[in-house]
């Protein structure tokens, strides 16, 4: 056993990953206005001119003086003269003084003179030149000012946004179509132990196939990174090396899997720190499952091992690494959003760690129920059967049946 | 205006939409396996071998029968001779007898004759060729037998299945490498609207970009859809049939943006109709903001018009065609998560609608505050700045300060 072996509690191992995230780089790739969801602005974008350009309707109806309109009924409509009629998309060639109305339709331009348009509904047609109003409006009613959604040199998006579908019809109607974003951060993954094989052989004695890189895959993607599977290394310090340099040149953040005996992680932690240089950061998380973990840093990029259990990788990358993936950033505990469900059972826990338990969600008769999905931790299938996680928080030893708990869903 | 007007519930457009939805169709491809996140299975899946493939240790430790192990303790341990060591990715050359021992890695293949391991934290070394268990171990502890996670033959995943990342691990333990799956629907977007210009071109007088379909088309990749701009076609019948035939060629669904006035409607709803046979299933739904909203089918595409105002749209697309993008369903409001907040002002509603109210989430001192974005519902820019949807019930005229409610997550 090596001499440096430092456990952290959930709290620290999340402040020390969100320090060394890997982060900021000076690289900026154009995407496509219609490839950016989800990438991050690598610039603050401001508007070149009036969002919308011109003040519009928002109903079909009449362009009108408010003051036209003030005190009209039903009993005793405000008659206005009809002065023609604004087209969709055309500059309207009418005025609309005192006493007067022009047609337009939701999105036209509001003619100059106008302040307020009547909802089509709010009128009443009294001749071909001439309507009746039956209720008033305000000065500004049924239009969208020139500007209103953002004006000329308002700020539209801060860089270091991700950006949402919203973000991108916003940035359409600045006319921004290609977007300054960073490039997704690479996440390499790494399979490491004598018994892994590919998926696409078949095992001999003692092999298995390498499930955690595809879970650990599915996981990154899902959480928005660019994956790239590294194959795997045998437990010798040669192939290690080797295999760590060649993922470590192109990846910001490495998932090293497996390694989960003593010696396996032994001969890990002697290529990071004695070949490569790697400061550790931890080696261990008072978290369960996913106690087996270890962090380190070489250069600008972030190793990460992950526990050779299944379970227990599955478990380390839902809580630490993805949200860092997806967010930049850890979301208050608060803001996460939950599914609310009674525990079925009740279930112990050693107080200490933070513990997860996969729980699958029944709905019966207007209750969701949480139930644990039993199993050990080297199995994948109770993984695949549940739907969510429950934290049992590290002060509780344990949570009784028909609590009320918060269930935050897997990915 | 055209007789046909058909406005229905929220309730009654999920349960038409659902029961007119683009699905089961008989073409499947086949996905590599690190491609296959989100992808819906199109068979059964079942396992061709055991996995694990052999009785795997859990622990690092000793392989034993546990029968020898019976009533040992600190002070009084089971002593068990060494025969010998499991080494990782290897068959066993050795068996494990009444009072014997072999030491064996998380992983390594339990020997034949030992039935539990006994972790090395439990054992102290007494001489190279002898070892004492001071905690007994149930036969089956510390290991994962064959078949456990899968046994041979047996069921892995259904078809179906929108594959996830715990999914994707266990067809690789699995062997599966090529993954049979229904392509993702096909989703065009088709904006109309003679006022409507592409984001890279520069508006005249009475016209806008195209913000729409881009917010769409986020909205779409966001739920995993693949989908496909089709540019912007006037408001005449010529350009809308055109546009329309174009985009249903390639189409599952497709998803007109614009049309917010009534004469635009109008035409949309003549080529729908007239033109292209189209059978009309609604025409406005009690939705706040989002009413004006259109469904038609024309054999197996399904074509939906949604509000001109991109709030509107906006929030039609995430209520409605959202969770049938993603899931195929709508998953009860029961299990759908959500985030608790405290409502900071109160909001009035009519009712006889749904209405959903833009809020954007405050954490201050351990409190979540939903703040109502208010703004007109042609401006985009609240649901920016947005975080949720707070949905304010059919029955209800309003909700109070300070009433805990539960915020949907936008997209």
């Amino acid at each position: 056993m090596r001499e440096f072996f430092r456990v952290v509690t959930l709290g620290e191992a999340e402040r020390i990953l969100a320090e060394n995230w890997p982060r900021d780089r000076a690289e900026v790739v154009v995407a496509p206005l219609a490839g950016a969801l989800g990438a991050t602005l690598a610039e603050d974008i401001y508007a070149q001119a009036h969002l919308p350009p011109f003040t519009r309707a928002t109903v079909d109806g009449f362009a009108v003086r408010a003051a036209d309109t003030f005190g009209a009924s039903p009993a005793l409509p405000a008659y206005l003269r009809i002065v023609g009629e604004v087209f969709m998309g055309q500059e309207p060639r009418l005025q609309v003084g005192t006493g007067e109305a022009a047609s337009i339709p939701t999105g036209g331009v509001l003619p100059e003179g106008a302040d307020a348009v009547v909802m089509v509904e709010n009128m009443e047609e009294v001749s071909p030149v001439e309507v009746g109003v039956v209720k008033a409006v305000a000065p500004g009613e049924n239009i969208i000012a020139a500007g209103e959604d953002v004006p000329q040199g308002g700020w539209v998006l801060a860089r270091g946004r991700r950006l949402r579908p919203f973000d991108l019809g916003l940035l359409a109607g600045a006319g921004v179509t290609e977007v300054p974003v960073f490039p997704p951060l690479a996440v390499g993954i790494l399979a490491t132990g004598n018994e892994i094989i590919p998926p696409d052989r078949v095992p001999r004695a003692g092999q298995v196939r390498d499930m955690n890189s595809y879970t650990l895959l599915g996981l990154a993607q899902a959480a928005g990174a660019r994956a790239t599977l590294w194959g795997i290394a045998g437990d010798t310090l040669g192939e290690l090396q080797a295999g760590i340099e060649a993922a470590l040149a192109a990846s910001d953040l490495l998932v090293l899997s497996g390694g989960s005996s003593v010696g396996s992680r032994d001969l890990v932690l002697e290529v990071l720190q004695e070949r490569l240089g790697a400061e550790v950061l931890f080696h261990g998380v008072a978290l369960k499952p996913g106690k087996p973990a270890l962090a380190a840093r070489v250069q600008d990029s972030l190793i990460i091992g992950v526990p050779g259990h299944p379970g227990a990788a599955a478990v380390f990358f839902q809580v630490l690494l993805g949200p860092l993936l997806a967010r930049g950033e850890y979301p208050p505990r608060e803001l996460q959003p939950t599914v609310k469900a009674v525990l079925r059972r009740s279930l112990a826990s050693a107080s200490g760690r933070e513990e997860f338990v996969a729980v699958r969600l029944v709905l019966e008769d207007g209750i969701v129920w949480a139930e644990p999905v039993l199993g050990k931790s080297g199995l994948l299938r109770p993984l695949v059967q549940a739907d969510g996680l429950l934290r049992i928080p590290i002060e509780k030893d344990g949570l009784a049946a028909g609590e009320t708990v918060e269930i935050t869903l897997l990915a």
